[in-house]
């Protein structure tokens, strides 16, 4: 084949598994629309990553809004951090990514590049506009998530979100209650992630509006064990970390997770087990073990919240070595920024096996003072002041409008029992983008055998198990096959019926789509009651009797 | 019970169906969260839908963007007409829904009233503002799409779309073309829609972002037979309908699809046949049929692009009657509104049994006379113009630049056999909206007995179909336990686990969140490995082998 990239995504657009967005109106992009086959595609990807990461876990899945006011995005750091290099031509006022425009001049650029020295580095490389070929730019930072605003008024500001996993965070502490405060706990939401890109230029790849799979699973600092670590300590990883990208390398190199973990190149149990179970993943996706790379994000590329990410890449053939998940130790980042932010408890706490005994300083008001120093308003301060539960953290700034101040504070030491340990729960965060892993699994299914196209995917994967044709236009042939095919639907099992054009062209059309068997119903059918079953990937036939076509085709369904 | 609407609404947050989103950041009011209940609920229910209006009829699914570039909603109709009027204070400035003002103070509005009119009511009643007291008011049409700009350029306006249909639409003439031009045709999109209400009051009823799943039937309106229309013909609908509302009346009345059909009551057969589908659908979910009821809206108050419509309303106790699905008939109103637009072609053909001889007008460029007028650029004239391919239309405004002028333009008849008939497909649509539905469900689901709540929702929607509990703990029966649940869970049957608590209160708690089987291992299970097996809606016991439980629940998979 010369380009499997552009073959598959002919063969996506033609057959309806995903095309770009608005044709008619010019298109928009970084917009897909999926079709048919592509929504079940989706659909069993999803379901295959819920049977992959959550379901075996015992994990809970959410779906909150896409819809994110303002505070909240400011609290996750987000409207500050979430932000592209943006160039503007000063002569034709195009706009570009910055970064871009220098790595398509052949600047190998790293992704921690301040505005100031992507500025230097255009006006040194004399970059030209790619519209007007002008050479003066005017380099700022672009916030790449959509604006937008609830209601009337022009000051609730609010954005799609950029991650699902901050509705998850938000939501923490009620999630945590409802599951009766078990810990660790996994929180998955599948969904859609929005992202602003200034000028996406790589189809699928690069989308202003895609799917996510996401989970954010919650532990203890304390114990971060997980238990079941065991299952994956021989599964061996290609890793390209940080250690070695400093060095120079540049080939990931397999390792086992035990090694991983004993060498604390994988700082954390959780992290190592979801990159294994990533891998594993895009393992039943149809993806080799060999064409899968993990690659640490080295300190000033990783997002503002992490404390250690792997990016899960897959070889996609001209496309290169693309991301299909990111692998992130978030810490406690995110809880704690929604904690200062709200002033909400988004804690977590686990009984102890012993009551402990802790010293620990406490604050509190003494009256006389405050009333010295403010004869009128005290009476205020200490019907706020009655309300604060919780002490042993550092005295606010004000209380009732009163600047809180060291003349009337007093710090004592106190000893306690502790029955049970509060802490903020640390995150390690899985997350996938759907149409990229879909993409992945097109690219490693595709195949072209004797001039015609055939697509390999695995039977759970496919999104239609089976084709039902009548040989010939006769009516007794396409009353029995209706009668088939309804059966196979009925049993639940996503079926097509196709009567229209020679047998090996109805062949060719569902070999093309993935469709793992074809049942064909002809002359013999009508004497003895059996029909052939033919299978994609070896076009080999078989006769079976009719009755027993949809266990024929159940038998497949683990696979 | 004393209010079974709030009742339900708390159980939903307390056990994590859903609950009003981002509590800790004070509310964002018409946003909401479904938690792991919800959303395995909400997938129940979608899957219900597709098992009635999608899979039987072999209808296509798609999924495409929120966001939709500008010009898109302008042909739409939406940008000029999905407006909500609102009010503004003129002391305080808070704003309301105008109509909403009016009927708070008791005045029955119709949703056809001008601003002009709501204006003058509300002057008249001397309405105040809730919030100061004023009764100086702004009334003006707000447009109730969040608006948001794609990529780094301030006129590139786009929208979330209001109505996860318009993608439909827009990608109609590719979808057609990969479903090889079969007509009639039904597409169908499950996705969110967002309509940013000014300020919704209504908790889950009246949301800015929820789940809607939309089908979209596009039908030759030569041929607006449905070829299903036999299967419902007898069932009767409760029918308000619009002659009825105009002469005053206030009740739905029971009438047959065919008596309907046949008086006109319904417009064409494919509403009917969704109506009556709808229906069966709601049946399917809990709701009695005389619960459920069809008002037409009458002209003026129906939406910009429907020729006829009805609201299927379900009572929902002291919420009183609430829509939850819509059913229209839309014409071909978008399609012609898009190729209008575009210049595309939203058109379908249909094989004609015989070749028809037609005459129609055909319009051509006299070269020589186009030389004359345009000596310079007429080349370029006739360049742009051999790429018009169809003539029958009435010619361009301009080519090339160049005005289009009778002084070059010839006009002829001509006769010519027509093979296929080309048409604009008409639509019929049947859209609902998830959350609504989703209450609906949990509403007829819900009951109390003997003080303890208790769910009754049908097997196929139940979230959790099973928990599995040890009587008490012991480490053989938990060991016992765990490898029941084990096998349940491999056999794709969402259960859970629970070992915490009296019997009484683990049976207590899977009864309120609707799980169908509770199965308990007890002192016996050790003994002569039978489990018992104990039923949500009887509380009724009895006992089988642990080996024939995943065959136990199994049987209830199609109830």
């Amino acid at each position: 084949m010369q380009n499997r990239v552009n073959d598959v995504l002919d063969l996506a657009k033609r057959r309806g598994f995903f095309w770009a967005a608005y044709e008619t109106y010019g298109g928009s992009a970084g917009l897909y629309v999926l079709g048919d086959l592509g929504v079940k595609l989706m659909n069993n990807v999803e379901e295959l990553w819920r049977d992959t990461f959550v379901r075996p876990h015992d994990f809970v899945e959410v779906d909150t809004p896409s819809l994110m006011p303002m505070p909240l995005l400011e609290a996750s750091g987000h409207v500050a951090n979430f932000k592209d290099p943006m160039a503007e031509c000063l002569n034709c006022h195009r706009k570009y990514r910055a970064d871009h425009l220098l790595s398509d001049a052949g600047k190998k650029i790293q992704e921690s590049l301040s505005i100031e020295q992507i500025k230097k580095e255009l006006t040194d490389l004399a970059i030209r506009c790619p519209e007007c070929g002008s050479t003066s730019w005017e380099v700022k930072p672009f916030l790449t998530m959509f604006e937008t605003r609830i209601g009337p008024y022009a000051d609730n500001i609010a954005y799609l979100r950029p991650e699902t996993a901050q509705g998850i965070f938000v939501e923490f502490n009620r999630l945590f209650q409802i599951e009766r405060s078990r810990i660790p706990i996994g929180i998955a939401q599948i969904g859609r992630g929005f992202r602003n890109e200034i000028s996406p230029r790589q189809g699928i790849i690069r989308l202003r509006e895609f799917h996510m799979l996401e989970l954010e699973l919650f532990m203890d600092p304390n114990d971060t064990k997980c238990k079941y670590i065991d299952e994956v300590l021989k599964e061996e990883l290609y890793i390209l970390d940080e250690r070695r990208i400093l060095q120079g390398e540049m080939d990931a190199v397999a390792i086992s997770i035990m090694d991983a973990l004993a060498s604390s190149i994988i700082k954390t149990e959780w992290l190592a087990y979801f990159m294994a179970l990533s891998q594993r993943f895009l393992q039943s996706l149809g993806v080799p073990r060999e064409k899968q790379r993990f690659v640490e994000k080295i300190t000033g590329e990783r997002a503002h919240y992490s404390a250690q990410t792997f990016d899960h890449e897959v070889f996609m053939y001209e496309l290169g070595w693309i991301e299909v998940a990111g692998h992130a130790y978030r810490t406690d980042y995110d809880l704690t920024s929604h904690m200062k932010k709200t002033g909400a408890e988004y804690t977590a706490s686990v009984q102890l096996d012993e009551p402990q005994k802790v010293k620990r300083r406490v604050w509190s008001i003494d009256v006389q003072k405050l009333k010295e120093r403010e004869p009128v308003r005290w009476k205020e301060v200490m019907k706020e002041y009655s309300n604060i539960k919780d002490r042993t953290n550092t005295p606010p700034q004000s209380i009732a409008g009163i600047a809180v101040d060291p003349s009337f504070i007093i710090i004592k030491e106190e000893e306690v029992m502790l029955q049970s340990r509060k802490f903020i729960p640390h995150v390690v965060e899985p997350s996938f983008g759907g149409e990229r892993v879909m993409l992945a699994c097109l690219l490693y299914a595709y195949d072209i055998r004797d001039k015609r196209n055939v697509m390999h995917l695995p039977y759970r994967l496919a999104p239609i198990k089976a084709g039902v044709f009548p040989l010939v236009n006769k009516l007794e042939m396409e009353k029995t096959a209706q009668q088939i095919y309804s059966k196979i639907k009925k049993a639940g099992i996503p079926c097509i019926y196709d009567d229209s054009g020679s047998i090996g062209r109805r062949y060719a059309r569902v070999d093309e789509i993935g469709t793992p068997f074809a049942v064909t119903v002809d002359d013999r059918t009508l004497q003895d009651s059996t029909v052939t079953i033919r299978e994609r990937d070896t076009w080999k036939q078989r006769r079976v009797n009719q009755e027993s076509v949809v266990d024929e085709l159940l038998r497949n369904s683990n696979s």
